[in-house]
């Protein structure tokens, strides 16, 4: 038995456990030689990486140092007696080798996978086996036993209404922060539409960062739902709610590896979607040439895959393949975005037209659900409410339900102009590289770090101008982004 | 510029960096996001998996914390300092995602992969996908160029001599010695064999723990020459030697996924022993139920990949396929190996007679090798050798150049018996089942612990009779095996 200590690392989003290397008896190597061991306390067992220390300051004789992640899973005090072993592999391991052999696997293999996933019985290596096998092939059947058993793996919610919307674009596309104006909008009209968005994993916002610019949105499930029932909205952070917990688990392996395969992000959207307790859904395929999806031909092979799987599950979606070239609106950050939607909202004069028009066309979208709205009339309903100021009320009103955010965010003050070389026309900005600057220069926990675009598609611009403008909030990552720039701005000219 | 400090914490085989959260400016959890940062000085550069400390003692202010591993690799003093930046992935990953995505790679693709992973550049869960991405398929050419680039990846050793002989088993059956008898027959007849061994990672022992309980094994690239130069011969480990250094990498990922293909099996191997100077090899593949190699069919094709790819590289084998049913000898372990090993060199009376056998048969393909033994006189003459007691001097005079062990080990002093549950002939034993007992016992790193099998497939055994004891250093490690082995003792019984 030995004595817990909580160690002060952070591994997210591993469990790591440390043992002192000299102590006696069976000894901290002959352990990590196995890399992972399980460790039981009367709350239940975890598992996890063991790292070895030779400082008795970390870990001591008789102790079993936890970091953060291992220390909150297990759920145990400081003090308390656990028990080591070498952890058992998860038997669902056994389907995911059948499955790096080529097999097929069934319902109940892909069920007990996700089962352990979700328990964080995996490890990154292990998830990683795991995607890498199912890029190579997955059938429609095994995608399907993946969204239904990510689904079943967490919580769910049920609002008890016939007619649950929301919308999710697949992203991709830097500033493509819709959401925020649509749901505004079709609460405005009435519908119920409970989103619930994640943080930025390695884009520079998500809905939720962007979001919490104006709001509170770490929200508990019980809020969230006192929220719907007065606002019919709510626009909070998914991380709180255990949808789907094994998806957020896999993406944290997915991003890195960069795996981003039709069907894993068919999954991984209509598991979070379904347990989120949506009936109806507008999904967003931006295609173009830096988006996710390059081509017309993906994107229908990616929209069927989509319309078979919500099909099986009972979702009822409407598909939309979207313009994406370039980035939407001007900023690209948490604070820079959060101004381009109120300016939309706000109907100012000079918010970005191609979000406005976007937004419009989602929201009109989901409206089109509405049966009191028939043959398409849900953009023009859309239009009046967001050009009547009735979204903006409505993104008030749900402001203040959230909880208006105290503390008052300003695009980083650390600025650098990045400038044309040539003079010419903007014939294509790259989402992607754009997406990293923002990134490197500190957003999303920046808030007020990222881009502002000063030229989009179709621009005069002159040798010398400004095409974009980089704020931060640290010298170190206005250096970081600014060397990103050095090596390519992300804009092509047609001279 | 960071100054470093470094963190007693053992993270095999990954590099960890420890950065304060709460420190100032660009912050800690920015990087983590990505999980992975280059650090450089002015020794060079590596890249580190990032871990966030919340404790001022580990990692302070202004320092960033090195783990055993990333300190030994950076090459700098605590205190010197250094820059950290976001990392950048390595290029070569562009290619592992093309294999993912179902592309054979060229010659060129995989060496540069081969030369990242090598220097560290590639996370645990990246080699992991790569490794997964070539069991899905990897053609004849591309198992080709694996082994040439995990050759020219580290050292290589130039013997001189147009004769370099040695003997190399795949593994997978407990206490199959045969390489401590093997070597010394060679010797004395004259031939030079430079075998180098690898330290067991999953199995209960490799042949350099077992000849460590004998002698040092642990040498120089310098002091092997010299042994060779004087005994013809040696027997070392091979960890010293920078043979194929991205096999080790490589080998710490697949042996936890437990992933075992051919095409890596091959590659692993071929390159190891060219990158050792060997110009003629005896490859011995044990066929059985519980062995690595299950059927025939499957040991027909592997014996044909050894062949292709050792011919392209200009190595001559010769791949024999052997009984790969059962353990061989009685003792599994270091301590209890070596008792085996000199009780064949010995000549006693009982020796195990399957060790000694196979000792004989091996030994004789690698004699018919030499040019003068015409006519597959090679059995006769290791017989001779051996019953002579050469093969006994020739394996004391290496001892003795090695470094003779100061350390006297015994058989572990915890013993358990595991008991036969009814009467009958034992009809298999399973070999996988009885290496993760012994290793549960604490072997290789208890010298002492293991197994001695009392009873071998035909002999006859009555209830309550002593099928194996389980020999253990330390209560924690006899527990841990008694508990897998009543689970099933691995013995099958016909009554």
């Amino acid at each position: 038995m030995l004595k817990i200590r909580r160690v002060a690392i952070d591994t997210h989003p591993e469990n790591t456990a440390f043992l002192l290397r000299s102590a006696d008896g069976y000894g901290a190597e002959q352990f990590q030689a196995m890399r992972k061991i399980e460790i039981t306390g009367n709350a239940g067992a975890i598992l996890a990486t063991l790292a070895i220390s030779d400082d008795p300051h970390i870990v001591g004789v008789g102790e079993i140092g936890l970091g953060e992640q291992a220390f909150r899973r297990l759920g145990l005090a400081e003090g308390d007696s656990v028990s080591i072993a070498q952890a058992k592999l998860p038997r669902s391991l056994e389907a995911v080798r059948r499955k790096i052999g080529g097999d097929v696997l069934s319902d109940s293999e892909i069920a007990a996978i996700i089962t352990d996933v979700a328990a964080y019985r995996y490890s990154p290596m292990e998830i990683g086996a795991f995607l890498v096998a199912c890029a190579g092939f997955m059938t429609t059947q095994e995608t399907l036993a993946l969204t239904r058993a990510m689904a079943d793996a967490g919580d769910r919610f049920d609002w008890h209404a016939p007619l649950v919307v929301d919308k999710h674009c697949i992203g991709g596309i830097p500033g493509n922060r819709t959401s925020m104006i649509v749901v505004p909008i079709v609460a405005a009209h009435g519908l119920i539409i409970p989103k619930t968005s994640s943080r930025a994993i390695t884009s520079p916002s998500g809905t939720a960062d962007t979001m919490e610019v104006l709001a509170t949105v770490d929200l508990s499930a019980e809020r969230m739902r006192a929220i719907v029932a007065s606002e019919k909205a709510v626009l909070a952070w998914a991380g709180r709610m255990n949808l789907s917990p094994a998806d957020d688990v896999l993406i944290s392996v997915e991003r890195p590896l960069r795996i981003d395969t039709f069907e894993q992000m068919v999954a991984s959207i209509l598991s979070k979607k379904l347990a989120a307790g949506s009936t109806h859904m507008v999904i967003d395929i931006p295609v173009g040439p830096t988006a996710k999806v390059r081509s017309q031909g993906e994107a229908v092979r990616l929209r069927k895959l989509f319309e078979y799987v919500a099909h099986k599950i009972g979702l009822t979606i409407d598909v939309i393949l979207t313009d994406g070239t370039q980035p939407i609106g001007r900023g690209i950050g948490p604070v820079l975005e959060a101004r381009d939607v109120m300016a939309v909202l706000r109907n100012d004069a000079d918010a970005p037209d191609d979000l406005r028009e976007r937004a419009l066309l989602l929201a009109g979208r989901v409206l089109d659900f509405d049966p009191e709205l028939q043959g398409g009339r849900g953009y023009a309903r859309a239009l009046d409410i967001l050009a009547s100021g009735k979204a903006l009320a409505a993104m008030e009103r749900l402001i203040s339900a959230q909880g208006a955010q105290t503390e008052t965010f300003r695009p980083g003050a650390l600025r650098s102009e990045i400038l044309a070389e040539e003079d010419g026309s903007v014939a294509a900005i790259d989402c992607h590289l754009i997406a990293r600057i923002a990134r490197l220069a500190g957003a999303p926990m920046d808030k007020g770090a990222g881009i502002d675009l000063l030229r989009k598609v179709g621009d005069q611009v002159r040798r010398g101008e400004p095409l974009y403008r980089i704020h931060a909030q640290s010298e170190t990552g206005l250096r970081f982004a600014c060397d990103l720039a050095a090596e390519g701005s992300g804009y092509r000219l047609l001279s």
